[in-house]
């Protein structure tokens, strides 16, 4: 056993250790959408502002020469990484879904054509899934889609059944951001090489877990982002074969990506610069050079520590009753997805969000998958190596206290301004607030199911909302609302307090921020896709701005 | 008068700072290229990281939802800062040269068919001209072009010989980053506007001077870049009309821009998230709204001193002998764009440089303009609120130092290896190895002029250079090489110290990085374009290696 210590290596992470400080110790339990930053990332993106901020490449005066290198050697970092056996491989892109966006365009678009066959997966993330749906359209290349076993795997047993001589390319995650499985990437390459289709591996998930070997791996293509492997935002690495790279147009026109412009013709410059135009993204490459050592000089410590907390958590997780994880077998990183009978996973999300565990709820941008299993939505648990069992159990119990929380069932029917003002008055703390909300919730005459069509409906990412309005004879508005969620049904109980049996005049004059602020709930009005509850406020006051149009 | 002081501003900016207490204060006149970064832009990048770092819009836990509420509030930052009618009309790019693609891809490519015409302007930037070249290839519309007034501006005065009905779409600087002119948009916007063409703008260089409004410029698109207005690297805003960017098809596909994914069928989502795919910058968006933030605090002080500034610079340039500013008009923003009669752009640079003034040579991502011109570049000197009139002093210092400067004329013959070792060893600083380097130069014999061809050429953004290898009957390598520059002839002379008249194996076995490390010259070794010492070396080993091969 390595003697990783993960409450050391969480000092290394200033927000985590903020929270703590503050005495509301954080469990960010939301790895899968991006990891929390150690100090040295966020110290090499500023540093770059303080000691060599510069356009790279197009000066040479010393501030700009120590700019390029620095970006250079980065380059070289992002190489190693992955095993490229060039530079000239390495394509900074904004993310992984840039990177599928240029392979895309300017491989799928520009070689594929009718009778050529994409193969993907069930579960890919969006990104991997609407580029090709792209592509398809533009050339009338079909897609294909790989089924899952049983495990949640890419279903590798039948490939020469998906994989023929048609097959053009075939983009596969290596680890899905809703399984947590690794996928037999070398199978399929396998097969593909075979009848000499190219491969794209949407590695996003898997950089912050596994070593990645692209010479070994074989593949033509290898996409992911720094902000999910502890680098910064906005920045991505596009891995590409060389003699691939160089057939493909270039992606965006501008600087730096070309040789010689003249308004009589333009030729473009070499790799990787050709897909490379515009200043590019300095600091974050510094970050990204920083994230990429970080990993290097930890993962081997920590991946026994990984391993041993994923087997703790799907333990412990397995002991809920009524929660069922998405696929039974264990994960092979420490991401959890699961459902609980008969709750709403965004109730469920913003209870252990009152209890500081930040965990997401919804499609996971795998609506495919979730439609492939026959669900709405799930809870997705995803681990770091900062986390610990003492935050796993209390997961679990906070999880236990849900299912066997007594909410008071009297319900007073009163639902006026006044009385959620005084109730919220009166509410300790944001957990004592997150009760009043479910129990306003309760007093929402559930609307009927007619009515909760397309037409009303507004669509979040976690939950969805059914609101229609109309005027009474003396121009007043009275709203019928519901939604799948609880706790969204006790937010709606709190904006119609303040729009129903109002006039048109009345319910555009209300200052609706201030009231959620004076209730304490402002962060709800957050322009979220998740709640959406400031898409409800906006469809009330469209509603009632278009009737007096 | 203002009481604007540029050494208090100057202290905002910690870069500047450094140098100043490290003694060797750095005189920054390349702003065009990029601005420095105020502290609490640098602040608010790290804040990010620091204090609310998670996904935004995905999630709707506590962190989550303030990081979007900080990431949408800067959105409507954003749109406050060109007066933009509605935030949804403000779409995150990766900078300027992004959203240029962005309208020329989902606009351009889409709307334009081979009757319409593109109309630019002598004066644009690479960024907007090789995505229309694009778009002319792709639609067969024909790209025309606006000419220039002496005085640099583009020339409105026939613009009904340029505008007519078949003119699709305008595409214009509001200031070149080569004239630093304010050009007469709102003249060509009423001429477009008669026969239904849209309009384009390219705000880069101007958002830091002058304030925008986008509604009463009447424009359909603005586009600027967060780096070159004291923001971060990796972030701009395409600012598009509503009814436009609604009819506009997306331009990356993935997470966050949809609505609805599945294998039979894909919605996008809404304005301007349709364009948002993936997670975006948000640190560089946080960072964007500080530097926003900082330009509204401060533009209304500096906008009179910037044009003091200017107006003393244009002075004193102008009594620089032999010195030739491209247009004899005052700039309206303080960028300088001159040649010296007989001297090389980037001997000048690398002079000035050696002196701690860091300007840019070369042509500015202006090829186009550098042809309209017949020049192969030329010195741009960009000055920023933060510089002073005792830089601009400096500045004409040492150009005058330059002009009169006696370099030693006897030049020994030798340059082996030794020979330059033992003359690097005894040069003083930067300024001594500057001179050696010089001196050097002048012991290389010209190439002659037939050598110099398109076969020989290696193109660097400053300077070019030429090469031509040979192996003698013993099996050692010779070589013919020049350049443009006489700094770069000086390198030459020492890169060839260690190649010439050796053998292949001797040749590849040399450790050039270690040699250039040891005389103190490792920065030329930076693999920037703007030189292209690399790419010298790298074009000597391949041609051994390819002799071998």
């Amino acid at each position: 056993m390595s003697d990783f210590c993960p409450q050391r290596f969480k000092k290394i992470f200033p927000l985590l250790c903020l929270s703590e400080s503050e005495g509301k110790p954080l469990i960010y339990f939301d790895n899968a959408a991006t990891t929390q930053k150690p100090q040295n990332v966020i110290d090499a993106t500023s540093n770059y502002y303080l000691n060599c901020n510069a356009n790279v490449h197009r000066s040479s005066h010393q501030l700009s020469r120590s700019a390029t290198a620095l970006f250079e050697k980065s380059r070289v970092d992002a190489q190693r990484f992955i095993n490229a056996s060039s530079e000239q491989e390495i394509v900074w892109t904004k993310g992984t879904t840039e990177a599928i966006n240029i392979v895309a365009q300017c491989y799928g678009s520009v070689f594929l054509s009718k009778d050529d066959e994409i193969l993907l997966s069930h579960s890919e993330h969006h990104a991997n899934i609407v580029p090709w749906q792209e592509v398809a359209k533009r050339t009338g290349a079909k897609i294909r889609v790989l089924p899952l076993t049983s495990d949640g795997k890419i279903d590798t047993d039948n490939l020469s059944t998906y994989i023929s001589p048609k097959t053009a390319i075939v983009a596969c995650t290596l680890i899905s951001n809703t399984v947590g499985k690794v996928n037999d990437i070398n199978g399929i390459v396998k097969a593909a090489r075979n009848v000499g289709a190219k491969i794209l591996v949407d590695a996003a998930q898997a950089v912050a877990h596994i070593k990645i070997d692209v010479q070994s791996l074989d593949c033509d293509f290898l996409v992911y982002s720094g902000h999910k492997m502890f680098g910064p935002t906005g920045i991505g690495v596009l891995f590409g074969k060389r003699e691939l790279l160089m057939k493909m147009p270039p992606y965006q026109f501008g600087g730096e990506m070309i040789k010689n412009v003249s308004f009589s013709g333009t030729t473009y410059g070499e790799l990787p610069f050709k897909f490379e135009s515009g200043t590019p993204n300095i600091s974050a490459v510094l970050g990204l050079s920083a994230a990429i050592k970080f990993v290097e000089e930890y993962r081997e410590q920590f991946v026994q520590y990984e391993r041993a907390l994923t087997e703790y958590c799907f333990k412990q997780l397995n002991q809920i009753p009524n929660l069922t994880l998405l696929f039974t077998d264990i994960p092979d990183i420490p991401v959890f997805s699961f459902i609980i009978d008969e709750h709403h996973n965004q109730d469920i999300a913003s209870f252990l969000d009152t209890n500081n565990i930040a965990v997401r709820a919804g499609h996971h941008c795998a609506m495919p998958l979730m439609e492939y299993l026959s669900l709405d939505g799930c809870i997705r648990v995803s681990l770091a190596p900062y986390n610990t069992r003492a935050e796993v159990d209390s997961l679990i119990n906070v999880l236990n206290q849900y299912l066997t929380q007594e909410l008071r069932t009297t319900v007073d029917e009163t639902s006026a301004l006044e009385d959620i003002n005084h109730r919220f008055e009166k509410a300790k703390g944001w957990d004592g607030r997150h009760r009043e909300i479910m129990m306003l919730g309760k007093s929402l005459s559930r609307m009927p199911k007619s009515l909760r069509g397309e037409d009303n409906l507004i669509q979040g990412c976690e939950s969805d909302v059914w609101l229609q309005g109309q005027v009474d004879g003396v121009n007043h508005w009275h709203f019928q609302t519901d939604s799948d969620a609880k706790v969204i049904r006790g937010l709606l109980v709190i904006i119609l307090s303040a729009f129903e049996n109002k006039s048109s005049e009345q319910i555009l004059d209300f200052d609706i921020e201030g009231y959620f602020e004076q209730l304490g709930l402002i962060q709800h009005l957050s322009p979220s896709r998740g709640s959406g509850v400031r898409s409800i406020v906006a469809r009330i006051i469209q509603i009632v701005a278009e009737s007096e149009s």
